[in-house]
């Protein structure tokens, strides 16, 4: 993994009638997120859900891949008909929709002659030059087209591949996160943390989210920056003035 | 509530870093799709998740807003200085920001003067005309500006007070939905599944998701239509031929 001193971002983008119509409950977006953020020092900066639509997926691909570092897909790369990721993306980058020799081979080793229907040989077709994703839990991989990474919806199996996708990543500068809770309500202290947050502007990010745990109500005070210092800094004035 | 008898849609827009950066998973997408499909025949067609910053939340809200009847935002209406949902709001629509009569005179009553500070005050601050949504959890309540509604993020505040922006909305057409539980594999139905979705393009939206259940695989077929009727005669072409 290459490494660059400065910030890398990315967008997700969740592709599936199911997720919007509220039906499956997602959990891919905090999984990529974190993952991104704690391994690659990778930002997420917009995540959109959109519906099982050649037009749309087109038009979001072609603008996030445009406005972002790196866009990650997830769901439409399964057998059945509403799974078009990989088409749209083939059109969205005006590259040919075809068999990957390496990924045909690996479902046919996987599944055998015999077993190897229509449905199956579909997931072997991808834009015309992707990199596979390997994918160590039911064979069918995941791919990178230009800066497009593109998994499956089912959140155990993206979670089993992802680790196959940092090789062709760039590392951004880490971005460290800490919390302090206290035991206060967030109207007691926004004055104050308004105040330090003004100061840190340049460095950290300073966010504040109320928690209500074991009887208890409190606040989350959570600072985000690349420097670690700043982010003591910042958290010794909240602590004295909040 | 007023009926109309057609489609009616909405757009979710999630504001808050906590979401973008994987340190909170979402539960307000569901949520929200599920109760204005089942409750109000309004279907989500886009969901975004964007971080706190003024100017990608006036953006968002100017684009989303013209395409979709209806923008549900959450997050970002609370007490500090990272909240800015409703000045971005303002903002947006060219309307004064400022303290709404009836939102100040409930979380004066609620807090009583003494404890009414700075930081609650602002969440009596909102774009001029806004309606309101009251908040039987917290008080503080959210508001309706323009066709943009706006929610807190907190999941069990915003979920009891939901069914106090139903007044304000109109009721589309019901997307009805019935699942059909396969003992199958998703490439052994993918081609016959292809043909009936293709039979009945514009009525019924058909799609497959693999569940793996007390060590069962199996295909979840969905089909999510207007018509109960079409949605009956399309799962009995699935049934007899996958």
């Amino acid at each position: 993994m290459k490494k660059k001193n400065k910030k890398v971002n990315a967008a997700i983008l969740i592709i599936g009638n199911e997720i919007l119509s509220g039906r499956t409950q997602d959990k891919n977006i905090a999984f990529i997120s974190n993952w991104l953020n704690t391994n690659c020092g990778i930002t997420v900066n917009e995540v959109r859900v959109i519906p099982d639509v050649e037009k749309i997926i087109v038009e979001n691909i072609r603008l996030l891949s445009k406005k972002f570092n790196y866009v990650f897909t997830t769901g439409g790369i399964g057998p059945t008909h509403d799974d078009i990721t990989s088409a749209s993306i083939s059109k969205a980058f005006k590259l040919k929709y075809c068999f990957h020799p390496e990924a045909y081979k690996i479902l046919n080793d996987y599944y055998g002659k015999k077993k190897f229907n229509d449905g199956r040989k579909k997931m072997a077709k991808m834009p015309k030059g992707a990199k596979l994703i390997y994918n160590p839990s039911s064979a069918a991989p995941g791919f990178m087209t230009k800066n497009v990474l593109s998994f499956p919806g089912v959140p155990s199996i993206l979670n089993s591949m992802i680790e196959n996708c940092k090789k062709y990543l760039i590392r951004g500068l880490m971005i460290h996160s800490k919390t302090l809770n206290l035991f206060t309500v967030e109207s007691n202290i926004s004055k104050q943390l308004g105040i330090i947050q003004k100061k840190y502007q340049k460095f950290v990010d300073i966010g504040s989210y109320p928690f209500f745990r074991l009887g208890k109500i409190g606040v989350s005070v959570v600072s985000r920056s690349t420097s670690k210092k700043k982010i003591t800094r910042s958290q010794q004035r909240i602590i004295k003035s909040c």
